[in-house]
């Protein structure tokens, strides 16, 4: 095994804009001084929360020169690279090694869809070639690319093509599957957890790392679950993460990916709104939402922004 | 609430035949016994595994009986009783009501598929009433019947026309509803877990009783698994379920459902082969299947044939 | 090949209930006297029109007697056998053979779906031989039965298993293969047209028989239809069709599946409601179809009940 | 109306690449030649077979820009836009009205994908504004977008917020709706009918114009088959169509889209090969696959190299 384990959380960050809706980088360091602060190890960026189908090269590759610059030995940069375009990620794959991130990662490319493991990692090889010694990770997420190869078949596939294959963040709901793949070859991939709402049937099943959105301003909860965890407290754990549910469940009634961002924002942190196709939350759902997740006590364990204070 | 939630396994039974694949209620007795020396809380019968669908109305009545006559207080007897056939349903809801079974349970429809909760609920509330004082569950398998409603809306919809309603058999992936149906309501509702693969991450998300197919001849392995987690070892735990996934894993290799039957039969209860169109296996396969069960040691912590001895 | 190939209307009749859902076969030679009057060459019963799903065993039975006494040698009755259930399908099929129908067919299980074609074969071998010298038809309807394997692989694949194969009632989008079906091995087999919304497409791609649930009550319009589009002139063809598509592009609106049946009674055969989970149309809802029917002209051109007059 | 709707065959182009695999706009003018000289109205470009999934910023523009210099009155020009980058749709919209060309076109964005109508009009509502007096096309693909709304009620849904909206590129199978599109508001609207292997069905529906990929090499035999419907000679048509249907189906065998760039370069045209994750024949495989397309006799009816000789 080339690269270490990831263990505890990486944020999923969203991209930041301006109220124009312009990349707007200059708040990152208050960002990441946030995740730091929150114990949360590094972050995933570029990636579904951060709009990565959304942005253009240019934006891309400002966001990734301005996390680098947070990156430590202890807050890990990793960058999603693609994407259906297999010739723009080898650039950005070529800016992370010159950057001098942690790691990058891509998603089975969805337009033109690879009908099996050997054409997806036909696709892979030359973006991973692109950035050799970075740890590169796929991105496996069937509910939006609507590709869904055996995640077995790909570590059996990989080695001989990708040597700098790290492992999985794993966004799918196949939970014997990921258990499979963390002991493929007696543990010589990593593989991260993808869903935050389930952290704790991830770690039941052997997560050690995760990747997730709402790691972006509730890490306290989570870090809470694995201790409960770790202690053999389950009733404990299973409270916590119902907690999470709990306010997870309002996304969907307002707005989906959206009301991450708005949370984040009641947080203190304001990344603007998403981008199209996807909407934003009007005030005054904002208001309802903020309602809401005072009631469920939400402000409480997602302390983020009162730390310093 | 109305009803006792189970707690523990329940073994989704597979359909009796002989050698000429009719029906063969004679080898229940034997099947039962094994069942209740290793500490199975009841049977689901008819279902996935018990080929409801293959089974014509007499079939479903002779099983019904059968395994009525071998329900204890400690050893319920679940009848699944659709279909796509409302009308058959309910003849066997009124048998189930007369053999004083514990439950009953249906799937949605599965070729005229209900487009929302309300048109589901109208189609069960017969059904339901046809046998008024057992314990009614909705049996939810989406990978099955290709339908998925959402069952929080479920709950909500059925305490005015099911007043027998007692839960749900749930064999989604979606644990984070899972978990939101097992609290609803301050917890009114028995949520039961229809994953034995993933029954360990069932249990983190609150799980109490579960229904599958290797409960039919693994149950100590999970008894194991609950043992372990109730005392809060979790690496014990998931070392357990991981001898559960590496012989479920065989299953695919060997023929899907059939290899469970086959499993059962190598355990010493011969239920003769699945019905077309489930492939059965061949000599050569049985014993291929056979052979890396034993290099799992799947023999030894399957021990349902050898405790008598 | 062995049996002639269908030209013309087949109505896949709904299934007869009286005011208290049971079933009613005594209205059917008043239905099958409509029928012929109208020049539709048969009928194919049981099937998703008919509800076969939803009636057991001898509610089926029944009106495959009922409807075989109707059957002349310009009138043909086509019964569906299946169903998830390969030995109630044996039953029917020995029954039609029995009756002496002209031609039998079933859809792919669709609780345990065949994975490929070869398994579909075996599932189906012993239903056609319970009826060798009927003709057998394979039902594809994937959009109910959720299985769409390779039609071309099936007919490769029947000659040695299913010797009465005759040919596809198809009811999917792919005129593609519906066209090269057509042409399979110099057009050894039939395949019929399932969609009479696209009843002209269907032949334009070389269609010359049709199954369809509007054959009930407007076959003069597809008469017309087909006699424009053999005459050369595709304009009035096309007019044609955009009739039958407005009247049934009211179903959606007015129920689905219950608007045909309910059109079927404005026409004077009242087969009485669907069975659940089909929703029924209430008054209101009826005599707004009916409104509505008749200001699109639907009573000029499916004059099934005036023509006696 | 405020466009002409297009009558006759758009071709779908294919991104023209150098042995390097890089963007190769040199050829285009040979290219745009042949398409002329074959009747073709004009082209499609950066779309599907154009790869714009695969091409860059600058390759589009490239593109976009070199195709502009082939536009006549009677050669169209019309460039898809996107893509799921609503940012790049507006840079290309704006270039595409800079240049004059005929129109634009964008497909539902696949990442983020929008849940209903007017989500995916407001999507699409600031792109259509960047090219304010060109056709702009909503190009409806749910076979690669897993997007599919009711495009009837886009159509309801456009006039007040896209002025310039044209109507749509449909490359879809319901046949009914897509009739239901071409007679919306009295015809207001062009719908481009996108199945080169159905164009037959197509016409009978009611298409005047069609969008497609073969009709860069093999439009002469689509118009002949356009020639024998206007006749109201249908086997004839059949006949043709289904000399498309035999060479498209090889297209399965020998790698999918990648076979059509290969007939595209038997004919003449160079455009190198397919970018990943999409498989190129080997040389042998071309052979075999030129080898079965002169047995069909393909090389006689898509006679686009030859006619000038």
């Amino acid at each position: 095994m080339r690269f270490k384990k990831i263990e505890g959380l990486i944020a999923a960050t969203f991209a930041p804009y301006n109220g124009k809706g312009e990349i707007n980088p200059s708040i990152l360091s208050n960002y990441a001084h946030s995740l730091k602060k929150n114990g949360v190890k590094g972050v995933f960026i570029n990636g579904t929360t951060g709009e990565g189908a959304s942005l253009d090269l240019e934006e891309k590759q400002i966001l990734m020169q301005a996390w680098a610059s947070e990156q430590t030995e202890a807050f890990k940069v990793m960058a999603m690279l693609g994407g259906t375009n297999q010739k723009e990620s080898i650039i950005l794959g070529k800016l992370a090694a010159d950057l001098g991130l942690y790691g990058v990662a891509v998603t089975a490319p969805y337009y033109f869809r690879p009908g099996n493991v050997a054409q997806l990692v036909d696709y892979m090889q030359p973006i991973a070639a692109s950035a050799p010694d970075l740890a590169f990770y796929f991105y496996h997420i069937p509910l939006l690319t609507k590709v869904d190869l055996p995640m077995l078949g790909l570590l059996e596939a990989v080695p001989d093509k990708i040597p700098n294959f790290a492992g999985i963040k794993y966004t799918h709901h196949n939970l014997m599957e990921f258990n499979q793949c963390l002991r493929f070859n007696n543990g010589s991939y990593d593989v991260l957890w993808g869903w935050d709402e389930t952290f704790l049937a991830g770690l039941a099943m052997g997560a050690k790392g995760a990747v997730g959105s709402t790691y972006n301003f509730a890490a306290p909860l989570y870090q809470g679950i694995k201790k409960a965890f770790d202690g053999g407290d389950m009733q404990k754990a299973l409270a916590l993460q119902e907690k999470s549910i709990d306010f997870i469940n309002l996304y969907g009634r307002f707005g989906g990916p959206a009301a991450g961002k708005a949370l984040l924002k009641l947080c203190g942190i304001d990344c603007g709104d998403f981008r199209a196709p996807v909407k934003t939350l009007d005030p005054e759902m904002l208001e309802a939402l903020k309602a809401q997740l005072t009631a469920q006590g939400f402000f409480d364990f997602s302390n983020l922004n009162t730390q310093d204070s």
